[in-house]
Formats: C-alpha cells, sequence, structure tokens
C-alpha cells in the first residue's frame, strides 16, 4: 500500500530568505524503513507553490514530484523513500533561494511489530485536564486563547501530562494496563478547549498539557510501569481556530464549503444512512458531511490530500511516542471509504497494532459493519479492529435498574451479548459501563455501590477489552448534572485544596475505600488470568435475577455469578455440568474462600460472586 | 431433492380383514407428476408392523422398503413414484391378508407454477371461529370433546368456514387479496381449543369449522374473488390429545421424553441461543426441545419419519386445497436442520410458492436469519421466503404513542426501516400493526383513530406484504383486557344478535366507518399501483414529526407524509429532489384533489398524506 503524507515544518529548521520563520511542513520528521515507502510533505506559507523546490542528492530518497493546489500557499511534496535509505537530514532548496532541512530518522527496535491493547488489558480513560495538576508553570499559557480557570465547569483546570506520569504508580497499583487520555493535542480555542476535539495542531501537544517530548516521556515511563499508551486521534472534524479555516489547503479541504450555514449544515447523527438500502441521497450527505458545530468544521476526508495528511499524522504520532493504541472520535462520521484507507495503512504498518473506534450505537448490526473480518451485504471492507460496545454499556444499566421479567432485566445483557454473533470478532470489542460523555456508572446507577460493584465486576471479567473511566475506583459521581464538566470532574488528588486524596487513600470514605479494593482485585487478577483474557466465554439465560457465566482458558475456568436478588441465594451448579468439568473445588475471588463445586453455591444478596478453578 | 412421506388413510379405502376401520395412512392420498418421485406413508394400527405389506403391480410406482420403528403399531411404506406413473388406485396387500387402497390423484394444471402470496399483496387474518358463524349446525359436534360455549371469552363462538365464504364478495369489494385463517386444522382438546393450536389431527379440518372438502370450497370460491388461502401450520406442537401422545410412533418423537415435567421442560423463548456463539448447550436445549405449555408436546423433527411427515403434509395441504401460501407458528422452536429441509422441499415443489414465518423478535438481526438468501456467520441456509416485521410493528406503535425526539417518535419507524440491510429480501417481509397475540392497533394506540389511520397508511404503503387483523376496519377495540379472548373479539355482523353489521355497514359508529372507508381506498388503491406492489422505498430522516417516502416504479410514485404533529404544515418538498422527477402535479390519494409539487404541500395535523405522480 502507497500512502502519500503532508506536514508541519517546526519553524527551528528553517533556515533561509523567504519567511521561512512562517513556514511549516507536516508531518514535520519522518523515518526511514517504514512498510511504505512514500512521504507527502505538506508545506504551507505564503505563495510557497511559487517556488520551486529541489532535494539536494540523497541516497535512497528521490522527490518525485509536488502537488500545487488552486491556493498557491501550499505545496505537497511527494519523496520516495527507499528501504535502503539510512536516517539523515534532507535538505531541499527552492530556485528563488529558499532552503530547509527535514530529519529522516531511525526507527525504534521491533517499532512495526508492537503490540496494540487486547482483550488481557483495562484501558483507563483520562481527561488530562480533569486528572492531576502536575506542573503548575503551565495552567496558563501566553498565546493560547484560553487561560486557566479551575472554578468553571467548562473552564481549563490545570491538569495535564506531567499529572498522568505522577500518577503510574498509583495506575500501575490499581491494576491498569493502557491508559487512554483525550485528545491532548493543541486546541487553541476561544473558550471550551480543555476537552480537545476541537483540534488546532494535529502535530502539536497543547503547551497548557505539556509538549510533544513530555508526551513521548509520558509512553516510555508507563511502559516501565507496564502501562501501553493509546491515543485518541479525531479525522472527522477539526478546531475552527485551526489555520486550516482562514487559509484552506483546497477549496474542497472542509464539508458543505466550510459554510455551517447556522446549523443547516449540522450532521443528523444518523449512521443508519450508511448502510439503509431505502436511504435518501440528501440524509447520506447530511449525516457524513454535516458538522458537529459551529466551531468544528468537518473535514472532507475524499480529498485524497487531507486523507495522506490524516494517514500520515496517525502513523507520525504511533512512531514518534511509541503508541500502544489509537482510539478514533466519532468514527462513522468521516467518509468510509476513506476509514477504509486509513485504517488499512496504519494496520498495514502495524499488524498487531490495535485501534478503536467510537460507533455510538446501541444497534450492533451498524457499530459491526466497522469491525475488520466483516463481510458486509454491500461489499464494505474496514481494517478497524476494534469497536465500543455501547449496546452492552446501555443493557447493563437497565438490567441492574429495571426489575426482573422476561424481557426486563438482566435478559438484556443476555440479548445483548448474545448479538455477538454479528461481530467478527468479539474479543475485540470494547466493553466499559461509562465514559467521558456519559453520567457516571455510579450516577447511573443511581449511587448504588452494590450494582456499582456487580456492574464493574461484570465488565471486568466478560469477554472483549475492558474500560473504565479514571475515578470509577471511587465513585465518581455527577447526580444532580448531565453537564459534561461535572461528569469530568476533578479526580482527588490531583489538585490544590481538595479534601480527598486517591493516590494517597487520605479522606477517602467506607464506600469509596470498598470499591477501590473491589477494582484493584480485579484489574489485578485480571491481569494474570488467562481465562479473562482469553478464555472462552459461554453464558446462561438469567433466572431468579441471576445472570451466571464462565471464562474457560485450558487451565483456568472462572466462573461468575450476578445475584440481583434482594436475598441470599442458595445455587446448585446442575445447568453448569458442560463448563465444570472434573474439578470439585473453587476459590472465591473476593474472598479466598474455598467452594465445594458439588454442593449449592451461597450467592449473597445483591453481589457478585466469582469462582477461580485452577 | 428427495422427500419421503406419511398419512392418514380415510377408513374408506379400507377393505380388509385386519381391523382396517381403526388403520390410518398418512398422508391420505398423494398426486402424480411431483417433483419428488419418494412418498412415505404412515401406517398406524395395533401391530400393523408385523404384517407384509405388498403393493400390487402398477406401473411407474414401486414400493421400495418399509421401515418399522420400536413401535410396532406403525410402519413406513418408502415408495417411489415414477414421472410415468398415472393416476389410479395402488392396492396394497399383507402376507396376513390386509389390504387396503390409496389414491394416487391427477394434479391441477400448473400447480408446480402457483405463485405464493407477495409485496402486491394484502392478507387479511382471521380466527375463523371469531368471524363468522356461516353453518350454526357445526357449532357443536358430538365426538369433539369441546362444545361451543359463546358467552365465554376462551370457549368456542361457532365461527366456521362457511362463514368467511359468505363474506368473501365483503373481503374482495374492501379489498383484500389474501385471507390467513389461523389452523381450521382438528383441535379435540376438552377446553380452550378455537385457537387451532393445537392440533390433533394433521390432515383434518375440525368439524366445528368444516370439512376438509369445505375449505377446499373455500380456497376455489376466494379464488373467483381474486382472493388467495393461506395456511397456518404449525411444526413445533401438536395437541396433547393427538393419538401420539398414547402411542408414540418412536420412543424420540416428542421433546424431553414426551415429559413437561411440571414446567422443568417449558421453552426458554431464548432464540437468541440459535445464533449465539455463546450460548450454553444448556439453553440451547432448553429453547428448541422445550415445551409451550403442558397441553402443546413439543414435536422432535430431528427424528427423520417425523420430519417427512410435516413436509408431506405441507404439500398436501398445498396441493389438495389450491393454496397459495402457508404461515409457520413458532418458526425457530422447531428443529433448524428440519427447518431448513422442510422449506426447501417445499420451495423445490413450488419456487413461486411463498412462506411466512413467525420468528417474534423486534430484533432483525436474529429475524432475518431464517430468511432464504440470508448469508449467515454460521452458513447456516434456509428456504423461507418471508419472515414477520415485529421490529416494525413495534416501532410503529412507539412512533405513535410517544413525543417526538431525536430518539422517540417517528425515527424508531425509520431507524426500524433501515435495518433491512440485514434482509436479503425486505420486500418480502409481512408488515402488520397487530395479530391475534398482541392488543389491536386501536387499542396499542390508545382509541386514537386519527393515529390508527396513520399507522394503517404506513403499513399499506411502505415496502413488504402487509397484513392487517379481522375487524381493524371497524376499529375493533381490546381495550381494559388483554386477555386472548377479547383480543379475538367476535366480528360484528358474523353472529346473531350482534348490535352492528360491518357486512352491510349497519349500525356502525361514524369513527367505525371512516375507516372503513380509509382501509378500503387504500387496500383497493394498492391492489393497482405498481408503486406501492414493486417500487423502490427512498424514506427520509424524520423532521418536525413528520416522517416521509416515496415508492417508486417505472411509471409512477407515489410520496407518502405522516404528520404526526398536532397542527397543520406547510412542507416544501426540496429535500426530495432526488425522487420527484419533472412531474409537477400530483393526485392525493383520500381527498382525490391535485396537488402542485413545485409549491410547499398542505399536511393536515395528525394525518397522512398519500400523493399519487403518474
Amino acid at each position: 500500500m502507497k500512502s502519500l503524507i503532508q506536514i508541519f515544518l517546526v519553524s527551528a529548521l528553517l533556515t533561509t530568505c523567504i519567511n521561512v520563520n512562517a513556514m511549516t511542513a507536516s508531518p514535520q520528521s519522518w523515518w526511514v524503513g517504514m512498510q511504505t515507502n512514500s512521504l507527502q510533505i505538506m508545506l504551507h506559507k505564503q505563495n510557497v507553490a511559487k517556488h520551486q523546490w529541489q532535494l539536494m542528492p540523497y541516497s535512497g530518497v528521490n522527490l518525485h514530484n509536488i502537488i500545487k493546489t488552486d491556493n498557491p500557499n501550499y505545496a505537497f511534496l511527494n519523496l520516495e523513500i527507499s528501504p535502503s535509505a539510512k536516517p539523515g537530514t534532507l535538505v531541499f532548496n527552492s530556485a528563488a533561494g529558499g532552503r530547509f532541512e527535514y530529519s529522516l530518522n531511525a526507527r525504534k527496535a521491533n517499532s512495526s511489530k508492537r503490540r496494540g491493547f487486547d482483550s488481557s488489558d483495562t484501558l483507563y480513560l483520562i481527561n488530562p485536564d480533569r486528572f492531576a495538576n502536575g506542573d503548575s508553570t503551565n495552567d496558563s499559557v501566553k498565546g493560547m486563547l484560553e487561560a486557566a480557570n479551575p472554578i468553571e465547569r467548562g473552564g481549563r483546570h490545570g491538569g495535564d501530562i506531567q499529572g498522568v506520569i505522577d500518577a503510574l504508580p498509583y495506575l500501575q497499583k490499581l491494576g491498569v494496563t493502557q491508559l487512554w487520555l483525550t485528545p491532548p493535542l493543541e486546541n487553541n480555542m476561544p473558550s471550551y478547549s480543555y476537552h480537545g476535539y476541537a483540534i488546532t495542531d494535529f502535530y502539536k501537544i497543547d503547551p497548557r498539557m505539556g509538549s510533544n517530548a513530555l508526551y513521548r516521556e509520558l509512553a516510555a515511563k508507563a511502559k516501565q510501569h507496564g502501562i501501553g499508551l493509546v491515543m485518541d486521534l479525531v479525522l472527522n472534524h477539526f478546531g475552527s481556530e485551526h489555520v486550516w479555516m482562514k487559509d484552506k489547503p483546497t477549496a474542497d479541504w472542509i464539508n458543505f464549503n466550510g459554510d455551517f450555514a447556522n446549523g443547516k449544515h449540522a450532521t443528523s447523527h444518523a449512521r443508519q444512512t450508511i448502510q439503509d438500502p431505502h436511504a435518501s441521497d440528501f440524509d447520506k450527505r447530511q449525516f457524513s458531511d454535516g458538522w458537529f458545530v459551529a466551531t468544528m468544521p468537518d473535514l472532507n476526508q475524499r480529498q485524497p490530500l487531507l486523507a495522506n495528511y490524516l494517514i500520515q499524522n496517525a502513523i507520525w504520532w504511533i512512531e514518534y511516542a511509541d503508541l500502544s493504541g489509537i482510539r478514533v472520535d466519532t468514527y462513522s462520521y468521516s467518509d468510509k471509504a476513506f476509514l477504509a484507507n486509513w485504517t488499512k495503512a496504519i494496520m498495514t504498518e502495524y499488524p498487531q497494532f490495535n485501534i478503536v473506534g467510537e460507533e455510538w450505537t446501541s444497534n450492533p448490526a451498524i457499530a459491526s459493519y466497522w469491525q475488520a473480518g466483516k463481510v458486509n451485504n454491500d461489499g464494505y471492507t474496514s481494517s478497524l479492529p476494534s469497536v465500543m460496545d455501547f449496546s452492552l454499556q446501555e443493557s447493563l444499566i437497565q438490567a441492574l435498574n429495571e426489575d426482573e421479567s422476561w424481557n426486563t432485566g438482566w435478559v438484556k445483557v443476555y440479548q445483548s451479548i448474545a448479538n455477538d454473533f454479528l461481530y467478527p470478532n468479539p474479543d475485540n470489542l470494547l466493553v466499559f459501563a461509562d465514559n467521558h460523555d456519559m453520567s457516571r456508572v455510579y450516577t447511573q446507577l443511581k449511587q448504588d455501590l452494590a450494582k456499582t460493584k456487580m456492574a464493574m465486576t461484570m465488565l471486568l471479567t466478560t469477554r472483549g477489552i475492558a474500560q473504565m473511566y479514571y475515578g470509577t475506583e471511587v465513585l465518581l459521581d455527577n447526580t444532580g448534572s448531565n453537564d459534561h464538566g461535572d461528569i469530568r470532574i476533578d479526580f482527588p488528588g490531583g489538585f490544590k485544596g481538595q479534601k480527598s486524596n486517591a493516590f494517597t487513600g487520605q479522606g477517602l470514605t467506607i464506600d469509596q475505600r470498598d470499591m477501590l479494593q473491589t477494582i484493584s482485585t480485579l484489574l489485578n487478577f485480571r491481569k494474570q488470568s488467562a481465562a479473562l483474557s482469553q478464555g472462552k466465554l459461554t453464558h446462561f439465560s438469567p433466572k431468579d435475577g441471576v445472570y451466571s457465566y464462565a471464562r474457560t482458558s485450558e487451565k483456568q475456568t472462572v466462573l461468575v455469578f450476578l445475584n440481583k436478588h434482594a436475598e441470599m441465594k442458595s445455587w446448585p451448579l446442575h445447568y453448569m455440568e458442560e463448563v465444570l468439568g472434573s474439578q470439585i473445588h473453587a476459590t472465591e475471588l473476593f474472598t479466598q474462600q474455598t467452594v465445594n463445586l458439588n454442593k449449592a453455591v451461597t450467592l449473597p444478596a445483591m453481589s457478585a460472586v466469582v469462582l477461580v478453578i485452577e
């Protein structure tokens, strides 16, 4: 697969008589020895396309051609980098006397063989502005449009990458194995920029979060704690303060001609138009090309130069920061042919990598469309390894909040998981009880500790890759408010002046300590359990308020019983004969008591029982 | 495809020295010139298997072998009937002096080419016991365990096949093109037998309904009125008073060894176990082999002799009664390998026939599994042409009862139909607002006439085969009771002593007349509309309480607007550009007014507007 590329050139590398200080090149550097031997560098500067750029002789590297667009301020340099090329510095000259240097670096050993996060992992989702303020000197940064305002729900609170680095020992002890940070890239917007999804520079960590180098340091230090780093990328849209809004690389760079039209060009969110055989062309366009909001213009990924830009940007961050995965925001809203190419390009470069797409639908027939290996009616082929299991999230909350009946309660979870036949790889689904865009699980479960423990036990023991939202372990709560700022509440211990501290345990309530212990037990067990990592799931039709299942690997079987009933139950296991094997004894995970499998098992009221058979 | 067969021999044909009066042969007759050249006749009589039956020489017919089982009271005669065989009477003798005759009949011309019901049709669903009593002499019949009791909800009310025959002119005028009667076969049960699903003789019309001959007469007379006849067959279970319960043909004829075990062997209804990759063997068996109720034992279709019996039974009724379709009760509860064979056998015999399976689930990923042409993950291949669209039924009622929002109201219908990508043939879905197993549409819509008219307008103009339940046209209603007896209420005009008469119009309320007129207009338009019969559906994302769509055929376009808003709307059509073509004028179906398509269309509050462009 040939992929082409674009760049922002760091101004430090520019040394010539045209106004190079204002020139950017994207990507800002590259590597030798990549699978793909082509690179497309986007140059941006006034009238840059009018200069005739030439590459000084460099063994194994060739400037194939230069693409110019309808805007003379952009030029796209197509390079070919042969497998024999060595690391070094490329030098480009223009006939008009311009000159810039460009780094070709050596890759880390085995970079292409890196393993992405998988079903043995637990991803810990962090809003870095709200997790921990490790460097108070960058809370407000000169030149950034929005300054810190910690008392404002939608303001910047000062959390940063240093705060996450400082928390690594805590996270390791908790049992986390992957970190997913909401986008740390520059969001130089005048207001409401803390969330990170209005990106104004795709190649630069926001200075209020840290720097590119610090982000790379986070990845390296996390790895020392056995923790991988997952980057949150946005392909669908960008921040309206991005230079592209003032100076479009091409006329068709932004959908609906760069015009939100007071909401007339807002997305319909009607993702079903992607597969619906009866969908109108009108609705298909409105979904795919419509904007999220006025401040997030919608990118036209059908434009091949933009497509290359986004492909190279992802590969650049994987290689630069040594990532173990990518999470893609608002996945299906981008052009679907582009998404096929983008995922294929990354997975070709890193065959064992993982990428999870956010497709917010409780309809698994729609979500599964995007997973690699799915045979779709329309012939669409995706290379996206993982999608999020919103169906299970919704079902789990309903199951715990509803009374049991033939069609309410646990049966919803049972039915949701039964739909796994729609997925080519259910083990590569991301399972979660909440995230940064919905009420916290403890809130959704009406501040019921027992239910919250059951929910998390289920998520951390069923099939799939587990994800938990920061602070779930200490029952963070947004009861009474659906405001995103209250969902993304400051983590206790991460900021000055807080009453409690989850890192030290100081000031936590009994319930918080209980939850922390439960999560820690589950995560640390999950880390080393073959049954939970790769074991086959066999589940049983819920009965009398109990949902039960087994995870079986060669040497370990884990049985899980989730008892929603208000009373203790004595639970015979005869119906589980097919998964029990010949073992007579098991150990209960939370109590460490030995249980005789030939007798009925005691299931305390409103609780999870996890039996480990080895 | 070779199919084998079984029979009840009519006693009139039996003339020998063994107690032939008590012997039955199934099927009771057969035909020459069938696609399948094999026939398996089941003989039932005490020790019948101990006699060595021989076929007297008959050109083109050969008694291949006789299968005996663990029960000497049954013998299965495998015949081969070559394409050259002529109609006539087969004579069988046994070494012990037994003798019986068996008719091989000539087929109707083009019988194998019969067309099944399709998307041009409207099926009218009748509970014959509750529709019209055309013959009061058969209300109670000697030898039948249950007598008439018209004042009892769950009792037999006396409706019969003669009542349906008498109503044919009414049904033709209404615009009905197919009749689906709930099973008219013998249900000789001590109580609650009127519904017909506890069959005690698979080859005999219940004498309280009429006779085999009268059923055949109904089919013939209906055809003269342009109406086809669809038979409701039950493959999963039968009535506990059937002789098979007292004298099983084989030990494995009935699931769970013929023992309901006080409900321990009741079906779980967990149809998701069919495809669920995580389903336990325990649950799979509980679903498929479990009984509906104690009085409806579950048939083991894995038993090949029973499988043949059920295949031949269906073909016998199609050929005997000249059917235009079959509806299969509780479809997925039968063995799935058997269902594949059963549908394939019928569709091989009648390639243009139609069969609709009842798979009661609102999950189209589950319902679509059964439709012919579906490429399933597990490789399962079905020949069932049609399934019922329970998802649309549920969505339609919700849509009309809910307020509009981004995820409530019409969007549910839009999303339900968008799931058509899951079906290989959405045009062959049966669409309906209610049936005999759920509250009537007028009840579900809280006795709201306007909503009921919108619901029926949608169902009769969207894709699929339309089905309506008897009496919807006069707003039959079960408000205040979910009892099946109240849902299956006596049709006005069909029974003595009723206050109103839908057949004559006498005593109908203004609302009933309004509904009758609406239904009649829609059905009769549907009968001759190419756009509604075969036209492509293009639907539009609901907006401001309006769901709209187009049906387009080569020469006709039908636009439908369903306005749930409480106020009249002036509705511009610019978004429909792709379906409007060059025509400027349309005719509104209900008002017959001419509408200018270049202007905004007036949509009255809470109503359907149907524009016909030709």
